[in-house]
């Protein structure tokens, strides 16, 4: 379903001629198992904020909220994040003149739009909202519950990393990353012990060959680079290996205990554990240079070559189009905002000695995108590790995940809470139940759904009062007693309570699978004349903001 | 004193070619009563959050910041909001073409901008911060804590209206202001009985005179117009009549015990409660029709010609030019953000109906600046009455100002309450102790002073442990071990204890009155030397961002 955004929430009136003033945003609806409660309030909604990718990868593989959908009897959404997905403001030969929208904070004002109109659209206005988000979309959805706890009750943020900004006090282990990757070709970390040293090989293997015509040329071949792929300079070796480094990142993020497409956006699947797999090509102490240098390249293969098709390496492109589209889009957002630290040091990590640069780093900003990173900001904006007021948040991290030593480990506060999943790579707590599931996740995922329920349980709280109070107060200035009112209270909850199902307001479904619920429809829409009439007689409608404003205009309240 | 602020805190790049990237923004800092603590940790921060106008206005009248800050020890800062005051991005001649960047959520991400730097300029990364705003600028206070709450402890909202948006839920009495005036204008209020019902009868007059030329020249002599002043039509008397109420307006807001310049931005003064004042020209319940009519123009005098100076009206201006500049464009923010309702129904109000007018009034913005109010932006954003989420903030209110309807009148959650002042006009509790300060006020100053105290502490919790932390980690990464650690605290405690007093960092006060310190200036500066000999062998520069940006860019952490 498609909904109209504003492009720029944070500037009023026409800045600039020609632009439009909306965009269609995209998000899917699924209400097949939305439920109202026992007393008829509404049920609950869990909301996926999107990340920086199709929105569809997500609804594919979260299914955290697909298996508690049902006993929660919530409306599921996935709400696709603006610039990515179909949510593109310009046409693609236009976008990269408009980047300037692509920012966190008008993304999340468009959240707060799709939610606000969601709770009206749906009669749903007092329902719990539960957040969820992984990697980036778990920063969003936990800045979310920072800056608009009044829109969103509680927020599963898994492997978020949002201490990885600079100015973070104390500061962040800028190695983090590498470090974390490294965990994963480590013993400790499930892969055979000669992995580690035979990868730091690799790297001085490719720095001495690289020095050379010859050498390079020796590369060319044990690598199985294309004919295409030149390797003629010292800098173009640089590039290789960055390369295949990025195999690494990628599979110890998707270093999943079963085989899973979720870092190939579905394009294809990785092997269940991949970076143990690759670390099979790099497990001899004694191999030759030239056969470690064919184990490096096999090792990366189990990422760039999943499918087993690719007959040589273009070291220029990464494993399908979708993941450098997005990289792109994210490359301006890390440019901008999302200023994070990355460096390797060689000793405690795998790969080779190269601290953060902040100043290159926002050279290269600035020739690429004509923008400068503000490196306090995220700090500045979303308080770093000084979060402590706020409350309803789970951070999940897998210690398999290299992203987790960005990620808040600890209690922060009563509800701001830290789980660590120890054998979990990148949010394996959101993907679907399996039965390789090691059972940290199990315990977490149990944990998270105990979290859910208290959420909605204080939503309901809160509810109590706020909502009927509301009633009481239009009626009362509509000349009503608070008899009537009473009574209209009581009506409102009978009927309610008849809904059984939410289909009043059935639309094209986007759920993962419709169960059968013809039967229940059918029941359902006997009872609709009669709830309508009910709704009527106790004009709820008054209570939508879309005709209050009609309202409003009209008369005094 | 003045910092360069980001001009668009949402934008990166270079959007608009042409305009400026940075503007000046002013501030005000007394460091005379400043003092660290015992273990010599940095004292408090007071900050206030700068409303639609001069913030000098502020600094002048903020008595409740100024007579605490002595024994809180306490830097007092007042901030300007950009648009107003001397902290304009543009000249006059060229601010009407870019309003674009005159938002609440720019002033609040510049007050960010300032309260980070101060920190690090007066090495009080771990200061406490207590907030302060009234009016508009209790609004930013509050919604600053709700959105950061990591850069500011807990804020004093005095007389912020956060509650009169539409969307409100329930939906908030659109006539409370017009009540609010009429309150203060009734017995009950503290005036003559007769004043309600001759005001009412004075608009019926106006009504009236005004059908017939006639009639229009009567209401020209009997309300002393000027000759200037045409009033040819019945529009004009429309015009005439909303200056006529615009006086009850403000001498409501201004009904303070006590003479007062605080309405008339320090230019004159209003005598002690203006309204009882003009109530005594209505006070005969048997006037004749001219004589009312010269009643409500002595009464309306009592704003208009507060310096008794002004030998006839002229009801196209305001009582002087800097309040018309301000109405100018907070009738900007009005139009953009902060569209609150306003509705009169001649009953339960004494003045006429005059039902909300949700189309007239945005056509009314859409001429004249162009620009479509956004009418549930305000509830969207800032979360109206779901606020429940949040902690640390004074929600004060007095009964006699007219806003108080739109504000928080009764404890959200545990930390955000509210403080009721039943004599009490707009942020009385903001201003200096008066002899004549109703017992009421006095109690809600001493309540406010108990939850700035309580913040302090919680704050100072916090930091112990943070701010520790970082210098265990920064020295364990630099190959220290945990006993040259507690050495280091230990020494470093000792060091701060010697500041004494916190002139380190003495700049141009701007204090309201600088006591004599020369003495201890002497004192100080014995020490100050041993004290950068301490600063450098514990290294805590390190803990500086401006240092620790070259520090990340140079080398690993």
């Amino acid at each position: 379903m498609w909904r109209n955004a504003t492009l720029d929430h944070f500037t009023f009136g026409k800045r600039e001629p020609g632009l439009p003033s909306t965009f269609k945003q995209r998000y899917f609806v699924c209400d097949t198992f939305w439920q109202p409660f026992a007393d008829g309030s509404p049920g609950p909604i869990f909301f996926y904020f999107g990340n920086e990718a199709n929105v569809e990868l997500y609804l594919n593989n979260t299914g955290l909220m697909w298996e508690n959908a049902p006993s929660f009897g919530a409306l599921v959404v996935f709400a696709e994040h603006r610039y990515y997905g179909k949510s593109k403001p310009f046409s693609s030969k236009e976008i990269k003149n408009h980047m300037h929208f692509l920012t966190a904070e008008q993304a999340m004002a468009d959240f707060a739009g799709l939610i606000t109109e969601l709770k009206v659209d749906r009669k749903a206005r007092s329902s719990a909202v539960i957040g969820f988000g992984g990697s980036y979309g778990g920063m969003i959805g936990s800045w979310f519950r920072m800056k608009y706890p009044h829109l969103v009750d509680g927020v599963i943020a898994a492997s978020a990393p949002i201490w990885s900004f600079l100015g973070e006090m104390p500061h962040v282990d800028a190695t983090y990353f590498a470090k974390g990757t490294t965990y994963d070709a480590s013993e400790a970390g499930g892969s055979n012990a000669n992995c580690v040293p035979n990868v730091k090989r690799g790297w001085q293997l490719l720095k001495s060959f690289g020095a050379t015509p010859e050498g390079r040329s020796t590369l060319h071949t044990s690598l199985r680079l294309c004919a295409s792929a030149k390797l003629e300079t010292e800098t173009s070796v640089v590039g290789l290996r960055d390369w295949l480094a990025s195999a690494w990142d990628y599979m110890a993020m998707g270093n999943f205990p079963y085989p899973s497409g979720y870092m190939l956006n579905g394009q294809g699947e990785l092997p269940a554990y991949p970076v143990r797999v690759a670390c099979n090509s790099l497990s001899n102490p004694e191999s030759t240079d030239v056969e470690l240098l064919e184990g490096m390249a096999l090792a990366a293969g189990v990422f760039y070559n999943y499918s087993g098709d690719v007959p040589c390496f273009d070291f220029s492109s990464g494993p399908n189009p979708e993941t450098t589209e997005t990289a792109d889009f994210w490359g301006y957002q890390y440019c901008t905002e999302m200023f994070q630290i990355f460096a390797k040091d060689g000793e405690r990590d795998m790969f080779w000695e190269e601290p953060f640069n902040a100043t290159a780093v926002s050279m290269g900003c600035e020739q690429q995108w004509g923008v400068t990173p503000r490196q306090l900001w995220a700090t500045q904006e979303w308080g770093g590790r000084r979060i402590w007021a706020h409350s309803n948040i789970v951070f999940s991290n897998g210690l398999l995940d290299p992203w987790h030593g960005g990620g808040v480990l600890r209690d922060v506060a009563d509800t701001v809470v830290a789980l660590i999943i120890p054998e979990g790579a990148h949010h394996l707590d959101l993907m679907f139940s399996n039965p390789e599931d090691p059972p940290s996740v199990i315990e977490v995922r149990r944990q998270e759904r105990e979290w859910m329920r208290i959420w909605i349980e204080e939503a309901s709280r809160s509810r109590h009062g706020s909502d009927d109070q509301s009633i009481i107060s239009l009626n009362l200035l509509s000349g009503g007693s608070v008899r009537d009112v009473d009574q209209l209270l009581r009506a409102r909850k009978k009927g309610l309570a008849r809904r059984l199902r939410s289909g009043l307001h059935r639309e094209p479904s986007s759920c993962i699978a419709e169960p059968f619920e013809w039967l229940l429809d059918l029941i359902f829409n006997a009872f609709k004349e009669l709830w309508i009439s009910f709704d009527l007689a106790e004009s709820p409608s008054q209570l939508e903001a879309s005709t209050f404003r009609e309202t409003s205009a009209n008369s005094a309240l």
